[in-house]
């Protein structure tokens, strides 16, 4: 698959090397084992493709005498063009069919007598890589990269918010036309086909997700499309978001309604669902804790007696991934800092009969909070 | 993400159950674990879609005392609502944020004096979720469960290969239409665009890859897209492909020249090229190995004396994933079965100048072979 790349200033891509790896020096590891996702891409500024052929970027420990080296498919060289090669100090190894790319691994590890005892490999790298990189790397013992890196990945830089910011206004000015295709007698397939198009016309390089839930559909939180036709009354969820060029994501919920709504609590529910939000949105600032802008937004729906309806955390984080650290969930007791990007997305679920979502994205400033989606939070009256 | 899905006959996956569970005992695995993707897809009819949530069936050898189980986050149920879960057996078994689900998969495994010494876990697994059920189950080993399932997967029945025969018939519409997107001034990227738009037009749920590698960018095999603009005399290069709507994949490579072509060789070229995915096309029957298919195509190549232009493998397997087994390259001396499908993809690629490669789905049939992709092999000639 093509993936569109933007070139990131080498000096910024060295410095996360240089983070990273005095992080797994801190963390008692020996290497990261990245292989290609956004954690790769956060490195290297590629975030790579992969199928069965293992593409592994091995970044020793701060103090190692060895530099890192990326392991990859000679016939994917070139999608690796516009790594900084020289510039972080890179060493390419490529192989071909018929090598044995895990103990290329194993051999760099062990070069110059490393060692290759505690080995971090990034989350979401598949089994298929992991164990045999477990059973390559004789002694080792794997452990998840994710605590390394994502204390890297969640302070964000005035670049990365930048490419949210961007993300976010791509995904308002689709919410904005919205009108033009959800319309009763259409189903949510129907619907959810043109807003894909959308998003990739007002910005994105590729659609991450589309959730049309209308009437009782929108009682399940995860609902995507289905072939239910939209009918007048029908409260409809819409949650949508993907990746722009830079690589940061958006995801944005707004509901709407067709014509006056089919049940008679809409109003009233929908106004606290909304006074949640904004609760917890103006919680939001450099040292609140995560749990707590969760306990601002469940606080006021259990008050108004719908706790039991609020079935999820208030949200996630966003960057590279649509989810990532920090999650904003009951127990998560991490104090919040300017660069730190996360959805803020209360809901009220009532099964069989209709469900409510209001979802932004917001960044932590230096005194306080930027939200990066900004059409209004009303429920948006359509034509029935 | 919303998934399109297609209701399969619950005996059918009943039987695949079945037969992964017997494999399973026959490889001395304890139980299988797998979590969403297509082995997932192909086991329950649904593939599900995964964040950082867990979702696992457990699946226990053939011969356990236990039933099968899918472990998955009370908000993702709703998703899994068409599979049969009566006929099929299997329980459901959900957990809510705060739940540790890595310890709820080991009680599983325990009960009723369960062993889970050996484990194997699906080759997609992220490491994120196969270090925590290595640590969760105390005392049991992780291998992959690719070698039990591709014995099943690589067997395609009638469904699929008429899932097959659909994507096909859907990629070759898209190659139909190519000169209206294909034009000189215009960037690869643009063409990219239509192409993927088309893609899903003519009856994908979504875009797999799209390549289109122009004049010097085709000899770059994996090359995506690219700002570059297609000139006269370019040779194009156009590799396409994506799911039908009962998750089974296209993927197809014709070949593109603006007017003349701008280099000599390349009308002797290529014919040595069409000669070659001829001669392998041709060699598919049962009792065939897959290396002898490579060797079909490579030794034409290599008597023409471009044996160092054609740098990967022949093929590969396609199914619910667009790579899997079987793998047509040297060393992999299974023989060739009905029901198998994969990719007959030579390639000539001359560094810094043009290439070529020709790609058509092939299906082995009781005496022989089917192609799944039937527009002409020949260059097309679009005007320059």
């Amino acid at each position: 698959m093509s993936m569109t790349t933007t070139t990131l200033d080498p000096e910024v891509l060295r410095a996360r090397l240089d983070r990273a790896g005095a992080a797994a020096s801190n963390a008692d590891l020996d290497a990261l084992l990245v292989t290609p996702g956004s954690d790769l891409r956060y490195l290297l500024g590629v975030g790579g493709s992969s199928f069965e052929r293992l593409t592994c970027l091995v970044l020793p420990a701060a103090g190692s005498a060895a530099a890192p080296a990326l392991v990859l498919p000679k016939l994917e060289e070139p999608g690796y063009a516009d790594v900084p090669v020289e510039a972080l100090g890179l060493e390419i190894v490529t192989w071909v069919d018929g090598e044995d790319p895990y103990q290329v691994v194993n051999d760099l590890l062990r070069r110059g007598g490393g060692a290759a005892r505690q080995l971090a490999v990034s989350d979401m790298m598949p089994a298929l890589h992991a164990l045999r990189l477990r059973d390559a790397v004789s002694g080792s013992h794997q452990v998840l990269a994710g605590p390394v890196l994502r204390e890297l990945r969640m302070r964000k830089d005035a670049a990365e918010i930048a490419g949210l910011r961007k993300a976010g206004e791509a995904i308002d000015r689709v919410h904005a036309r919205m009108g033009e295709w959800l319309r009763v007698g259409r189903t949510e397939a129907e619907v959810g086909a043109d807003i894909a198009e959308a998003i990739v016309a007002e910005g994105h390089t590729e659609v991450a997700f589309v959730i049309v839930g209308s009437g009782p559909n929108g009682a399940s939180p995860h609902h995507g499309l289905s072939d239910r036709r939209i009918e007048a009354g029908d409260v409809v969820v819409v949650d949508i978001g993907g990746p722009v060029a830079e690589g940061y994501n958006s995801d944005c919920t707004r509901m709407y309604v067709m014509g006056e709504p089919a049940h008679d609590d809409v109003r009233e529910t929908y106004a606290v669902l909304q006074a949640a939000q904004e609760a917890a949105v103006a919680a939001v600032r450099p040292g609140v804790t995560a749990e707590q802008i969760d306990a601002a937004a469940r606080s006021v729906i259990a008050d108004a007696g719908f706790g039991e309806y609020f079935v999820h955390r208030t949200g996630h984080g966003i960057g590279l991934d649509v989810h990532e650290d920090p999650y904003i969930v009951s127990g998560n007791d991490l104090a919040l800092e300017p660069g730190m990007a996360f959805s803020v997305e209360p809901g009220i679920y009532l099964p069989g009969r209709w469900g409510a979502r209001i979802e932004d994205i917001v960044v932590v400033t230096e005194d306080g909070v930027e939200r990066l989606n900004n059409r209004t939070r009303d429920l948006v009256r359509l034509p029935a």
